[in-house]
């Protein structure tokens, strides 16, 4: 039978990290183009504890159906630690339970866009997110990162000529692909011109707690007194992505929008997996539990770096991210990216080539990603040294 | 600020069924207005060992980032049990892993429609998944109910006249709301329209193992040779719902798709959720275990069956369900079900009003909807005892 599909849906296709990912599931090739957490940072033993526990107490309310907004425990708790770590959340907000960041950004972009509107994005940005917002049929407009966030010129550029943009959707922290991390100069500036073109900003903050160097810098959404930012966190990287649970804080107003498309889409998010991250919550320091993350990240995102240090060629180049899963390294100036990457997965590392983190993945891009959070530390090495014998 | 909505979630209010759960909240109103499974039959012992087994020797699988498909051991438990207990499944089908059979009716509404297409649909239907229809801006149109399923004159006129109708939706055993069940005859009947027409039929199946009288019919999708039938099934009814697991059924090319859309909405269903029902299926006499359920629920369903035996007036009718959650009770012709379903909140006793569930809820309705799974024994009998003060 021939099947009809949907004009929003004919037009993407799998994700490239998806179908490399499923390269990259060859034993015998090693992959530095996941996405995962370290598996050695998930809280296992608490995390058995609290759910014995849970099951044991309390089966009811983790086992039946619960109300689309979350487990209210874990709201409250989202919200006071929101308010009392980041200064994030005002009278108007709300906190929405979501099954993952990644619902967040789904459920935004079907209330808040139609077909053929456009979102503003840092370019490149986070592939699940793009293909997210290509799936309500809406229109990318990249704003190209520089080092330090967004190139403000080419922001204002968009605000004034995009007259159907609903949102602006952007990784401050360690944006993923690149790692880059926007100053606080730019996050104001990028709030201010938001507010003057009466913009929301989609926040996306799965990284913020994985600084391993430096110093936080505030969220815009810690700014927000007038009601434009939507933040979306997780537990993925804090506790365990399986789980499948985040949050939103925003304007209640949008949230009971979000609520209502909530309900449609799952109901409601797994009910034990929430009591869970409650109670990991109530139960733990954070202080202490985010520093051994971050010795986790600091000491893999070191291996790398060092490794590349010691064997990559001077015409190559990478950022040097303070937080984070991900670097960015460009080849030289017109090299041939995607043959690069490709012989590299013949050679037998797995890396993602940038051109699928574009918002346009048909112009040229001379960058690919590499992650540092999933390898074991001998995968690191080994992968790096293949590709720098590549690249030589 | 004033925010601007999208044209598909502006039209789409919060459901019927939502602000009256809120309402039925109130601990000293009697709620026959939900749709829970019985707390009574949650396999709660078996769940608290099993997930105690699986973060002690695989914690990683269930902590970490999963596959869009779902767990691969799941997805072929779930194959193996569709094929040998149902026939269900063929060589051009795949099965797909939902947060619930919710998440599989949203991902193929998504897929499938384009705004403004046609979805054909029982009516009244659940309301839950009408919803899901109208948030991408389909349009609905009802077929009556007739007491054996679907009134096949009408069906024959929808497909005739509507150009851009998409698929059929349909709950075979045991519509939610009115407990009915599809006759075989009409499910070959069904099946054949929806051939020779080329429509795809989406059959939800939350309650097939539910039955506590009559005899087992087969399902649309085990007939299908023809690549027609979409079927959505749910550990919710037979394991439990807070873990949110249901599944899909479907030919391969549609598969594929709804994995894609998958992906940008939650990535994957909760990865310890999906090992517990893995495990479960593995572990169980499912034989058994839907006999246990299938004794719960031929209990309170007698119950509540007998009390309106009892004490019901002559006038007032209702469906007599062979299986799942709900019945349907109807007013005597052009009685004011809305002020009934009103005063009965203010005598303490909450029930929904059938309109919820029409395709059109502002058309006439004399029947609402009583649940049986729920509330325990005493707020059963008490429940009808208030309803059938009101009705004298």
């Amino acid at each position: 039978m021939d099947y009809f599909f949907s004009d929003k849906i004919s037009a993407l296709q799998p994700s490239a990290i998806r179908e490399i990912l499923k390269a990259a599931s060859d034993p015998g090739v090693i992959s530095l183009a996941a996405g995962n957490p370290a598996p050695e940072a998930f809280p296992r033993a608490a995390i058995a504890a609290i759910t014995a526990e849970i099951l044991e107490r309390d089966p009811v309310s983790a086992l039946q159906y619960g109300i689309s907004e979350g487990y209210e425990p874990l709201r409250l708790a989202v919200e006071a630690m929101l308010k009392q770590r980041y200064g994030i959340g005002r009278g108007f907000d709300q906190v929405l339970i979501t099954s993952g960041a990644q619902q967040g950004i789904d459920l935004a972009t079907k209330v808040l866009c139609n077909e053929g509107d456009v979102v503003l994005c840092e370019n490149p940005s986070f592939i699940g997110a793009l293909n997210t917002f290509r799936s309500y049929n809406v229109r990318l407009r990249g704003v190209d990162m520089e080092e330090d966030g967004l190139d403000l010129g080419q922001l204002e550029e968009a605000l004034r000529t995009e007259k159907n943009a609903r949102f602006l959707y952007l990784i401050a922290n360690f944006n993923n692909p690149t790692g880059r991390c926007t100053s606080l100069e730019k996050r104001r500036a990028i709030y201010a011109l938001a507010r003057r073109r009466g913009i929301l900003i989609l926040e996306d903050n799965p990284y913020g707690d994985l600084r391993f160097a430096g110093e936080d810098i505030p969220s815009l959404k810690s700014f927000d007194e007038d009601g434009l930012v939507i933040y979306a966190g997780s537990f993925s990287k804090i506790i365990a992505p399986g789980l499948r649970v985040g949050f939103a804080c925003l304007p209640a107003e949008i949230a009971s929008k979000m609520t209502v498309a909530k309900q449609g889409a799952d109901v409601h998010t797994g009910a034990l997996a929430q009591m869970i991250c409650e109670r990991f919550l109530a139960g733990t320091d954070l202080d202490e539990h985010f520093r051994r993350l971050r010795d986790i990240y600091r000491r893999k995102s070191g291996l790398m770096l060092e490794a590349m240090g010691a064997s990559f060629p001077p015409a190559v180049t990478w950022t040097k991210p303070e937080g984070g899963l991900f670097l960015w390294c460009s080849l030289p100036p017109a090299a041939d990216m995607t043959a690069f990457c490709r012989s590299a997965a013949a050679a037998g590392v797995a890396v993602v080539p940038g051109s699928a983190f574009l918002t346009q993945p048909e112009d040229y891009c001379r960058s690919f990603r590499l992650n540092f959070s999933t390898p074991p530390d001998e995968s690191i090495i080994r992968g790096i040294e293949l590709l720098a014998g590549l690249l030589r």
